[in-house]
């Protein structure tokens, strides 16, 4: 099923005569409820039976309004588009839908295309040339020469991804899979958190709007972030890397504008691949003791790592702590008023 | 000395014209004395002559008026009950108090009985069980094959803690010595503060009022958390688990149903065994790299985790930020004010 | 060149007639501008071109006026005179001015002075030692046994720092450089921040004003941060130490008296060493397993863990999130208006 075309979606806009916001019951749903309850924006929760108590049980985070589905995959599109829906997705709704977002015939905020990139490896690494990023050297099985992560395709939230140090050891433990092996970095994982906007006057002035940072954060990994534990003890235990949680962080400031250039270089070649991205995206990366900054993957939409709501550069951006799920409030709201929802909307 | 009958604490409290908070000046009690200021509540700080000019020290969350004792563990029972003060148990004051808190002739907020639970390593286990909670698996000595974590009674704050791999290491460095043994589970460790409330409608409903979740800590240990750089420099440290303090986090949000239903579980065995527990509590759990949640201990009282002060599941549950002091001062009001203290207080 | 006198800068303190606060952009300068906007002050960001745009991105936390220099260490001291500045001193000025700062003739914020005793590492440990702090011992090559951490001059942010563990491996991986070599302690590293004030009447009383604590953060290093993985994956990867990043944290209540203590006799032996230190400060501590706190530095300035901007210390001493550079432009205002800013700038 190829992607559905832009002017279905603008011709669904056409028809929609207020706004709601909704999005699948996971990763950062809760966020992106608080934050179109703060915006006075209509909420709508797409969710399992199972998980109806949980998503009602923060009254200042919970939608307005439920659609239970019997799998997360499913996504009610007749039932949001009567409903003037915009879906926000995140990393469980990239995860769960899959390709069949391609083709869904509902208003989906940013750009779906960029979700293409974020599924395909190869797109993805194109979209990370041309943004210029330094990335760690992908690999062969024979050119192994220390240590190497290996990654599987549709590895969600650092699950089965491990470490090789030799090729034998890749043949022993990985055998024909299909992998991506990457050189591995050593160093701090930062995960800087941006918003785009075509509204603002704040941030990077890119091709398209502005790039906003709203915050940074680190991936809580198991067992990655306490092996040292079990290391120190004398135990052998298999590297791994499950993302539970995240933790914020702030940044040597002299970095700072090379995060901003990183941001705003994904921005300006995501335009030039796919017509540009909108709202909020992460690059993942790596700084090294020299200060180098590697980037491994871009992330297309909200990432988890928002959850951690408030952070120092959003405040210096916004004057008051405004979390990433508010933000995307606030731009489509203006979008919506300014009769523009279709420039930041497919 | 037998635990006081729960009525007599009834004929005090029925004395009780006004409301006071008091706790022992240690582990949270800034945090309880600044939410007793934000709820308008007078504060006693219950302390020791060389700690005095700290608590008084911070504007905010000292408390209004301080009662001097020798040792923190001599609780002044009498000025306590003659200034209508409700005691507020903390990490510090059941680890003081111990066993003479079951005689205390003062109301306390919770349940005393949870403490009882709290310090009898049976008891605690009978809990877990009846809560249906994940455990690691308790061995004896010559059961021990992989990592085993050694526990000592009375050990506070981890002090002490070690880990073994083998029967014979067990031997060596613990000899005959009265220990706990358990599987050492390699994974991170999460902190989930609860708060149980018998006029909440948030969070999930128990037996006897709602369950909410406040924020999730991690646990900063000496020097487990630094040991990998010993380690990586060639260095033979033993590894040790003092608690020097505490980060804030956020988890995985796929993980928070599960976490919802622990602390509803908790709290609907707690009813059973000993007739509920009320207010702040924690479960000490370890989150493993397949997403598996083991709970290796309930702390039936607030835990110093939560001067971490501020998290967004706070924050999602109240609509600002509330501290777990701000909300033991909220409960206790409105239990004051519709004459129900003696039902969240024994 | 000698230390300017005090008088010439009372001097050109009695010609202003406004307060701007100006400083160096990096750092923290950010938090700082903030800060002065939220003060209402007028703001000078000194910048070279190329952080030009990323000193404006911020509309919260960028300064009302920039000075654009070719080299951050060319300070337009006339220029600054000319607007009634106070030149607010942090890590990177202090590195990228060095010397030069002891003649600079426009008023800085603190005791210039102090930043002598920064820079100095003789200095340094003489006035820990005056201060009664507890230090890790300082060794000659020939002393070491067991962990040891080397500091070379100048290495700033932690680079270059290393790891030996003989006097054999010292003179391999140092050989005749010039060098400090200290006892390597394992355990927390604990950064807390304090503010020295003249006005205030919270925190602890000092031989000439109040010491409050604002703070504790601890660094993000790279690669001893995340050196674990590669431990764990069998890699051999030297330890470093650049800091990369900084983490907020809350400690075991019962160390903060000690951090209070540490932070009043650092004032007090400063006021004796060299007529008292103003503002922010921030003592390196770790924390052992025995919940012994060694101090290893004192930063005489803002340090870049206060960019985690908000801490529940300065809401406990203040009521409200009060980050360290809003407590600047406080402290500045406040002499301002009193008249005293001779009394806290030289």
């Amino acid at each position: 099923m190829g992607i559905i075309e832009k002017k279905k979606i603008e011709g669904i806009l056409s028809g929609y005569k207020k706004l709601s916001i909704a999005t699948v019951c996971s990763h950062s749903a809760l966020q992106i409820f608080q934050g179109a309850r703060q915006g006075k924006v209509h909420s709508i929760g797409i969710c399992t039976k199972d998980r109806l108590e949980f998503y009602k049980s923060f009254p200042h985070a919970r939608p307005d309004e439920f659609l239970v589905v019997d799998s997360l995959a499913d996504v009610p599109v007749e039932e949001l588009v009567a409903r003037d829906a915009i879906v926000v997705p995140h990393g469980s709704f990239v995860e769960y839908v899959g390709e069949k977002l391609d083709g869904m015939a509902v208003p989906v905020f940013g750009n779906r295309r960029s979700l293409q990139f974020e599924r395909d490896r190869m797109k993805m690494f194109s979209w990370m040339g041309k943004a210029g990023l330094r990335i760690p050297k992908t690999m062969k099985p024979e050119e192994i020469n220390g240590l190497a992560i290996v990654k599987f395709p549709g590895a969600k939230g650092g699950m089965g991804y491990m470490i090789v140090k030799s090729e034998k050891e890749y043949w022993e433990k990985v055998g024909k899979k299909k992998a991506l092996i990457q050189e591995f970095i050593v160093g701090v994982r930062a995960y800087p958190h941006y918003f785009h906007s075509i509204f603002s006057e704040a941030g990077y002035k890119t091709a398209y709007g502005h790039v906003e940072l709203m915050g940074v954060d680190r991936r809580v990994e198991s067992n990655a972030e306490e092996i040292a534990r079990a290391v120190a003890a004398g135990g052998n235990v298999p590297l791994s890397f499950t993302v539970v949680g995240n933790a914020s962080m702030v940044m040597r400031e002299s970095l700072l504008p090379s995060f901003m250039d990183i941001g705003r270089n994904v921005c300006n070649s995501s335009k030039e691949l796919f017509g540009g991205m909108h709202g909020p995206f992460c690059v993942e990366t790596i700084v090294t003791e020299d200060l180098d900054i590697y980037a491994f993957e871009i992330s297309a939409r909200i990432v988890a790592g928002t959850n951690v709501l408030h952070h120092p550069y959003a405040e210096f951006t916004h004057g008051e702590m405004v979390s990433t799920g508010k933000r995307i409030a606030q731009e489509l709201k203006e979008a919506f008023r300014k009769k523009k929802l279709n420039e930041i909307v497919y």
